[in-house]
């Protein structure tokens, strides 16, 4: 088969679409052949050298996929060949065929065609998990997305729109906080030009933000614990402004707040499968009634992947670049 | 009646034994004739000036007591006068008559005398609380307790074991390690002379621990996630060790962990007496069964509360320091 490698880390020039093995699923696997994947930051680290994946998986990129299923390993029930699915993936969706667990399948939701299915797996797993399941958002609760207009942004937009939550979210222009007004979200902060703590202080009679869901990591590590409401939740998933950052423990013991730092990507298998297994039931059915959508700013072809990457690096985008065959 | 005031904060003779005006009970409270409190570091922050009251609660200091209850507020059930208790309570320990919420009263555990139940509150609400309603400790898992002669450390020791845990615990000297050993500690760390970082994943074959209890704050930190284990659990209860310090998010997010800080102080009515209730369900029928007790360092005398705050500040004390009339 044919898969984006990486000969030597780099720019987007460093994916190369080369002919390598074809995968042979193993017990508890199914063989994906692939019609889409999707870029996630995670895919800019690899390709730069900077985040190898786990042992033991693909070492090609793409952390998601839509497809067919082509073939069954042993030990498989409930799924068939034919099948049209999406995945949640430790690496490998960029790619013609790819192995996936069946902890990590997913049905395409109701009115989804199969190419769109692929912008799905990452985004509703990390914001279910992080939003729902680590930081438990309840109706009525203020959640803060940064970065409101990234594939992760838009989905969180919806699903805490969906449960009855009020949604503040930052971005970087006035077009892409006009498209999370549209998504739903209440409370528009741009980040050039406002502080988000002020105006999250603003937008919350004082109280702050319940739930923030962060992808900036350091440089937000302050502001963000200034940003919390009492019992206040952190959770951040992305380190894009660095890694190491002062921590005001006196604030965070003032506000009895939390904060957790998780990836999907590394976590063991029975975790993502449990993930996954929540997304289906209660994610999958308000993207089948119509509450809940993918955004997908645009597609770009596989075999330049690179493309999908500068798309990502230059920050212009709205939701998800999807990879096609 | 007569309180400890602080007319100017200061060093342990800034307490002074003094008549102040009697305390009258409000709606759901009790009025309770304190036969006992204990010395808390809250406290010798207090004294200090820089920890104050939570609005409306006493002026005095004293986070919790043992007592008769001799007078009931209106709307108050469930209690009678003359029944003996201790309590948890925001400040006004250090005094002959303090007001008590009823839902942070409790009884005497079966088997204490009344005078040591002043130990109990503080002890089995911050470790209840923080080691198994927010951390989750679980049986298997691993306990670090710093600090794991103080109050706090040897109840969070009995407790955990209690509940099939491992529990490793640092300290500074041989005296009060070998004190955490009998208590039921299996690990025994001398932070004058080791790093608990490396004894932490020599005796765990390199995972860390799943729960840290922490009374150290900024010192320790970076520390406390370099010995946490994947999906560690870190609680911060205290800053004895500075308030600001340095968060490395990607060792946090490698190990999806978390940190938490709280305090009991602040919590409103409704958190604390889920707190007390869970403490009178869950830990009252272990002391009353012999399995877990109050580890008293020594007695003195309420009116002389600077020589209780004096051993405190020494750290040469094992449990608590109780405060009696």
């Amino acid at each position: 088969m044919y898969a984006i490698t990486i000969p030597e880390p780099g720019g987007p020039e460093a994916l190369v679409w080369a002919e390598v093995p074809d995968p042979v699923p193993g017990e508890g696997e199914v063989l994906v052949e692939v019609v889409s994947s999707a870029v996630n930051r995670a895919d800019l680290l690899q390709r730069q050298g900077a985040y190898n994946p786990p042992p033991g998986s693909s070492p090609y990129p793409g952390l998601e996929c839509a497809g067919r299923i082509t073939a069954l390993g042993t030990g498989v029930s409930g799924w068939s060949v034919g099948d049209e699915v999406c995945a949640l993936l430790a690496g490998g969706g960029y790619a013609e065929q790819v192995v996936v667990p069946v902890g990590q399948l997913l049905p395409v939701p109701e009115g989804v065609d199969l190419v769109t299915a692929a912008a799905l797996p990452e985004v509703t797993s990390t914001v279910w998990s992080n939003v729902f399941m680590i930081s438990h958002l309840r109706p009525g609760e203020t959640l803060l997305v940064h970065g409101g207009s990234s594939g992760i942004g838009t989905m969180a937009i919806q699903l805490a729109k969906a449960v009855g939550a009020k949604v503040a979210v930052t971005a970087g222009t006035k077009e892409k906080l006009d498209f999370c007004g549209e998504l739903g979200a209440d409370v528009l902060i741009n980040y050039r030009e406002q502080d988000f703590v002020e105006e999250i202080a603003r937008a919350t009679d004082g109280a702050g933000a319940d739930v923030i869901l962060d992808n900036m990591g350091a440089k937000y590590l302050g502001r963000n614990v200034q940003a919390l409401a009492v019992n206040g939740r952190l959770a951040i998933i992305g380190m894009q402004g660095g890694i190491k950052g002062e921590l005001n423990i006196a604030a965070l013991l003032t506000k009895r707040a939390a904060i957790t730092a998780t990836s999907l990507r590394g976590r063991p298998l029975a975790e993502k499968a449990a993930i996954v297994a929540a997304v289906r039931e209660h994610v999958w059915p308000l993207i089948g009634a119509g509450h809940v959508r993918a955004v997908v700013d645009r597609q770009v072809r596989m075999s330049e992947a690179g493309e999908g990457h500068r798309v990502l690096e230059e920050s212009g985008h709205i939701g998800k670049v999807l990879l096609v065959r």
